[in-house]
């Protein structure tokens, strides 16, 4: 080894030790007659002490050290006199007897401190440099600590890893593939999973019991901050379970996480709401309860007073927000801004204050006496000093601009304390989700989700009724993962393909395998999936998944550090039997 | 759960307890009154008792539970009269009161037994079902319990596990690329990874110290039984090292593994030979050392006698083989014909036996007199009784065929015992390796390995003679891993390119990334890539990793199960700007 100790270990208890260590220079000092290095490594800064009266040349060395430069150095470990109580090494630093450089560096392009003076493209393009960076490396080493405790509490509860392959084969259903041509078989193109859905299925009709794996998946979409064409899922299935038995050995492992990770012991069993409620009360499936500030409905309190809008509007829903009655006209004019936005899409926002006088002023004066108002304030059950804001028109527009509107609240009112972890389940998701512009039903989770039994009769009247047997775990806010009871049956999976729209020779040809599994004895069977990268982000604080990722690709899903993706050899493009298109005229 | 117990667990200690378990029915037999069901799942077999007597009504619809029906059940558990001693669960039964079917089964194509009677084809086809049986279960069980071992090693010694890209560019060097065209940069392809070398080499240099991943890697080769296109492997990177430290952290590994799988302590330290001499002595860079039987050079004393094949020959080497003076004429025959196999290629085989008397017999009685084999005999050390397998030509392929003939000869003298381990690290490799149809000399390990600094003068006047800080893991005569101590000198790795035939361009275009990051404080770093299926297969005791694999591919690439590689829609193909090209014309 090229040092004895790493730059984070030493401390008063290594006075007078001689060690060596290895490391990048952080920072050089020269205070004329000393010279002050901090040097840095994985675990750490230890301070470096170069002294020029008792070794003027050593010294001199030193000074023209540069930033990031590697160096080797031995010296005696001394207590420092000006402690810093900041770094575990702050007590004691190491007087240098002999030097070496290992390698020299180029001034970075950009500064390697927690804050950085690098932009987001130089920063990607150098991103061995920017991993340098503190938080950077934070983040993936909280990834890797939460990787390590995912696999302890799965495997403690008999989980078994097994590999599914990543050569598989492209089904059009669902986001698009990433495909491989195999050279071997010329014309023919392996895919790269989506999922592992039908192979982890295969190995519960395997008899392998309780399946994980933390693998990659692979999806061809367009790019935005929270998703990667590449990313991790935590991917699990379990037979003869059914949905509760999975909920209870998933929450067991986020409270072994949260344990693990943040020291957080959640005594109480996680909420569980159904999906139906969860739109009702949050006008989301995916509901932070960090906050109260549920919806209420006003329809009955608000129509056939006049207000047009109103007495048209299909769904009229308030929130109450505790203490805001004090808004300023700038403020409520911002949120009506807010609502108006093109990705929210509200007409108008109604407010109505809850004075301390007991009296409310609101934006639809002109309609509602203060006798109307009050019974608002009953229902949404505000108080003297509290804001009411309302919102209609067809439920599920309005339902979704309310949920914006309510996470806006709740950070405006600080009550979404990213310290403060608030995991719900979901439950009860519908089966189908009607594609208006395909005009045809598709599966909400995945064609594979067993509908609620006593509900199938609804399949051939009113498809959108039928609900599943499918979960979300939610956190803050976050979809962490989600799942489902599979169907094990072949006939009831043929006619889910059916119900997709699958003709009998698509479904066969695309799932034939699996419908023939299902013959030879399948189990009851359900799993989940986990985004890892999601969760590892949740866990880190922020919303951004590619902070947790060493080397993510960029927006047009490029790695602008490796120039890739990139052009091929012709020979390359020979033997795989393929021609590139010439570009189209535009 | 749909059960209270597994079919492992239940044993004498829980007689008289109502129990509900699921699983496979494995065999059903009516004995008239009686009938007896196996019942299966992960963890065991549980014999259920169903009673003529009792329970007519029960019986008769257990008589009819075909094979591998899932099915519930529940009952008592009492002591069995006559008890198994093979199974944990030997000593119990359960009388049913409650039989619930699942799921039914048709006939599975094969027996579902430790021998099935279904042959490779038809097995790959119902992969499922012939993971159900319980060798390839256990093969997987051994997976998943290794791979944990080794995490828990790592872990324990304070490595990272990171996550690097599965998109990233092809390089032509090496083997050759798995490609994935890219949809929103078209015309442009990403390559599956051979191996993570560059990324882990990157984040050394942003300072993670010690990095491992358990990674798919990726390789479109010609494939045979122990090649598969995608494989996983252990990859490992540190900082701050030399060669001895990485081979100490490693061989520690091993013997955690070791203990951990196999309850082996390996007290001792690995044997570590230099590749020189493990050619020299076992004509291997993979020696199986669980036996002697080194070779002994013998030109010395065979040359110079009017044996013209040995006086042409540049080599002439034999083996003593213990006790094999017996063998007879048939024997010694076989032995001919398999060195003279077209892929080992001796063109003969001369062999002295030595006789109790003291006398010797040789192949090669015409050329050589009794005095003359006394001294080959002492040369090898060979014992009356033994038997001297001598071959001879030029030294490469010579000791290449006395290789494959050493390993027979200790197959045939059981000195192979898949009991034994035998573990040794090779040191030293060749820096280069000439390959003589591309008249050019290309890296034996990759171009990243970094040369011995004292022998850096010779790659300029005699390249082939430069060694590398490489070395190999070896365990009983299969590379189960290798690494290198790498380059970390931008000119010495731009120095090594030009070597390898690389053009400045080429090498900056293809590792231009790698050599600038070189440029910005890289510190001295090394690994090792270790092969998880090979180690995997070698603690089961079998040399074929498909057998280890949950879902392999066949030898020409295809997944028979899943039907894949496969036609993609003309849409994907449009959006991917590509044209498939019409088969060529035989």
């Amino acid at each position: 080894m090229l040092r004895t100790n790493n730059c984070g270990e030493l401390n008063i208890s290594n006075v007078e030790q001689i060690v060596t260590l290895s490391g990048w220079v952080q920072k050089n000092r020269d205070m004329g007659g000393m010279t002050f290095i901090d040097l840095r490594d994985r675990y750490g800064i230890t301070q470096l002490v170069f002294n020029m009266e008792t070794n003027a040349e050593l010294c001199e060395q030193a000074r023209k050290l540069g930033r990031e430069f590697v160096i080797q150095v031995r010296g005696l470990v001394i207590e420092r006199e000006s402690k810093n109580k900041k770094i575990s090494t702050g007590e004691i630093e190491i007087i240098v007897d002999s030097l070496t450089i290992l390698n020299k560096s180029k001034t970075p392009p950009f500064t390697i401190e927690d804050d950085t003076d690098g932009g987001e493209e130089i920063r990607m393009k150098y991103r061995y440099l920017d991993l340098r960076r503190n938080p950077l490396k934070e983040n993936l080493m909280l990834r890797n600590k939460v990787g390590f405790a995912v696999r302890s509490y799965l495997n403690k509860m008999e989980f078994m890893e097994v590999e599914t392959p990543y050569l598989i084969k492209s089904t059009p259903e669902g986001a698009r593939d990433f495909v491989v041509p195999s050279r071997m078989n010329p014309g023919t193109f392996y895919a790269l999973p989506q999922s592992p859905q039908t192979f982890k299925q295969l190995l519960m009709i395997s008899g392998y019991d309780r399946y994980y794996q933390m693998v990659k998946c692979f999806r061809d979409e367009d790019l935005r901050a929270d998703r990667q064409p590449e990313f991790t899922q935590i991917d699990c299935e379990m037979s003869f379970v059914e949905q509760n038995d999975i909920i209870e050995i998933f929450e067991g492992m986020a409270k072994y996480v949260f344990k693990e990770i943040k020291n957080i012991d959640f005594k109480e069993d996680f909420p569980r709401i159904k999906y139906d409620d969860a739109m009702r009360l949050y006008g989301s499936d995916k509901p932070d309860i960090r906050f109260g500030m549920q919806f209420v409905e006003l329809n009955d309190v608000t129509q056939n007073k006049g207000f047009k809008v109103f007495d048209d509007a299909e769904l009229v829903v308030g929130i109450c927000a505790t203490g805001a009655a004090t808004y300023s006209r700038k403020v409520l004019d911002k949120l009506v801004k807010f609502v108006q936005k093109p990705q929210i899409g509200a007409k108008g926002l109604v407010y109505v204050k809850c004075n301390e006088d007991g009296s409310f002023k609101s934006s639809v004066d002109k309609f509602y006496s203060q006798e109307d108002l009050k019974a608002w304030a009953d229902k949404v059950d505000a108080k003297a000093g509290d804001l009411i804001l309302v919102l209609s028109g067809d439920t599920d527009h309005t339902r979704n601009a309310m949920n914006e509107l309510r996470l806006e609240m709740g950070e405006r009112l600080g009550l979404r304390d990213r310290n403060n972890y608030a995991p719900l389940w979901v439950v009860d998701f519908p089966l189908l989700e009607w594609d208006a512009d395909n005009e045809r039903f598709h599966a909400m989770h995945h064609p594979f989700t067993s509908p609620k039994i006593d509900e199938m009769h609804l399949l051939e009247t009113d498809p959108g009724k039928v609900h599943a047997n499918a979960y979300d775990l939610v956190i803050n806010g976050v979809e962490i993962g989600g799942g489902s009871i599979r169907i094990y049956d072949k006939d009831m999976q043929s006619q889910m393909f059916t119900h997709l729209g699958f003709t009998k020779e698509e479904a066969q040809e695309q799932f034939g395998f699996l419908m023939s599994a299902f013959e030879y004895g399948a189990p009851p069977h359900g799993g989940i999936a986990l985004g890892f990268d999601r969760l590892v982000a949740m866990f880190g604080g922020t919303d951004s998944i590619r902070d947790y990722i060493a080397f993510p690709k960029n927006n047009s899903g490029q790695d602008v550090m490796i120039s890739s993706p990139a052009g091929i050899a012709d020979g390359q493009l020979e033997e795989l039997g393929l021609t590139v298109n010439a570009p189209e005229e535009k």
